[in-house]
C-alpha cells in the first residue's frame, strides 16, 4: 500500500496517537526509528509500519512520502520508519519489581526502565507516572519497553496484595544502602522527582533506603534508582 | 541600567555566547533561571545579570524587556533572569577525579557532573567532550558546575603526570564491580556513549571495571558512571 495524501484518514488517525487519550482508547502506540521497529518485530506486536524505505517489506508495511513521515513523527528529523504497536499485555510478577510512583520526567522513567531490565527488575508497576507510551519515554528506554512486564496499579494495592514481597522505599532518613539486605522477592518504590514517595506509602514499606552523598543536594531519581537496583540485584 | 532595544550591542554580544567559539574567546558563559543565578552568586563569578524582575537588584543587574530576555535565552519559556558568568578557574586535583573522554550527550555529562559532586569526585577532567558550558549541560548539572573543579586535559597526559592516582577504566571485559578495591587517590575514566574508552587509553589503566547486567544491552553512561562512583566513594 502507498499513501501520498496527508489528509488520508489512516494518517490522520495515526497522528492522533501522539495524544495519550487516543493511545488509551485504541491500545496502540507509535515508535520511531529502525532500532525500535526491530525490537517490536521480535515481540510481534506490530500493527502497521509507515516508511519511505523500500528495503522494508511485509504485509504490514505502508509506504508514504517524506511529508507524511514528518507529520507522523515527533522528532524534527525522523528516521525513515514509524511503527504502530499494540500495547504490551501484563504477565505474572517477576521476583524483582520496580514501582514508579508519580515519576513525571519522561527521561527519568525511560532511564529507570532501561536499568530495570539490565538489573533483572523485569516487572514495572506504574502508579500515576507520565505515560510510558509518550515518545520521549520510548526513546530513552532504548527498546527496554518491549522486554518488560508493565502494570498500571496503585502502590498501596500492590503492597496489600503481595505480602510475600519485601518492599523497599527511598527516603532522606533511611538506612544506608550498604546496610541493606536484599531479598529473593522484592519491590523497590521510587517516588516523584520533587516530593519523593507519598507519605502514606512510606509508612507501609518494610525498609527505607538512603544513598549517602557528600553534598546536601539529592541525586537524580534515575541515577538513585539505578544504584539501588544494581545493589539489590546481587 | 535598562536596555529596550534588541539591537543594543551588549545584547548582540551576549547572544553570541550561545556559541562555543564566543564562550572560548571571552571566557564567559550564560546560565538561565533563578537557581543557577543564586549558585553563581555564591561563587562570585557573575559578570552581568539580565532580568525583567525588579526584585533583583545590584550593580551588575541590567533590566531588559521580555523580548530581549527571549532573545538571550535558549529555552522557549525562559525564567525572568539570565546570568553571564566567568568560566570557573581550575584548582588543584581532588583525591577522586572523574575523567570524561569524548562524552557527547549534554544530558549524560550533566548527570555525571551532578553525581560526581554527590560522591566526592570534586575534580572533573574533560577530554574532547561536549562543551560543559553548553546550555543543556548547564541545565542538567543543576548547579553542580559551580562547585566542581574542572580541567580540560588529554587523558593520556593525566595518566602520565599523575602516577600517584590509581586509574580505573570501564570495559565490557573488565572485572566485576564487587571485586574492585577502591583507592585513596583515584581517577575513573568514562568513555564515549557509542564506542567507549579509546583503546590507547584502555591499555594504560590500572584496572578496568564491568557492571554485570542480566541483558546484553549496555547501560547509559550516566547511570554506569554514577554506580561506579558511588561504589568507589566508600
Amino acid at each position: 500500500m502507498i499513501i501520498t495524501s496527508v489528509n488520508n484518514q489512516l494518517i490522520k488517525d495515526t497522528t492522533k496517537l501522539h495524544l495519550k487519550k487516543y493511545r488509551d482508547s485504541t491500545g496502540l502506540f507509535l515508535v520511531e526509528g529502525y532500532h525500535l521497529y526491530e525490537e517490536a518485530e521480535k515481540v510481534g506486536n506490530i500493527k502497521a509500519v509507515f516508511t519511505t524505505d523500500e528495503g522494508i517489506t511485509g504485509d504490514k508495511v505502508i509506504y508514504v512520502t517524506d511529508i507524511i513521515l514528518e507529520k507522523l513523527a515527533q522528532t524534527k528529523k525522523p528516521q525513515k520508519i514509524l511503527t504502530v504497536c499494540e500495547k504490551i499485555k501484563a504477565n505474572d510478577l517477576s521476583d524483582k519489581v520496580l514501582i514508579c510512583e508519580k515519576i513525571q520526567d519522561p527521561g527519568n522513567l525511560g532511564t529507570l526502565m532501561r536499568s530495570a531490565l539490565a538489573f533483572g527488575f523485569n516487572t514495572i508497576v506504574l502508579d500515576n507516572t507520565v505515560d510510558i507510551y509518550n515518545d520521549k519515554v520510548l526513546r530513552s528506554t532504548q527498546g527496554a519497553i518491549f522486554k518488560l512486564n508493565i502494570l498500571e496499579m496503585n502502590t498501596i494495592d500492590f503492597i496489600d496484595n503481595n505480602s510475600e514481597y519485601k518492599v523497599y522505599g527511598t527516603s532522606l532518613n533511611g538506612a544506608p544502602l550498604k546496610d541493606i539486605k536484599t531479598s529473593e522477592k522484592l519491590a523497590l518504590i521510587l517516588g516523584n522527582e520533587g516530593s519523593g514517595i507519598s507519605k502514606g506509602i512510606l509508612n507501609k514499606t518494610d525498609e527505607n533506603i538512603t544513598i549517602n552523598t557528600t553534598e546536601v543536594e539529592s541525586l537524580n531519581v534515575g541515577v538513585a534508582g539505578s544504584i539501588i537496583m544494581h545493589y539489590l540485584m546481587s
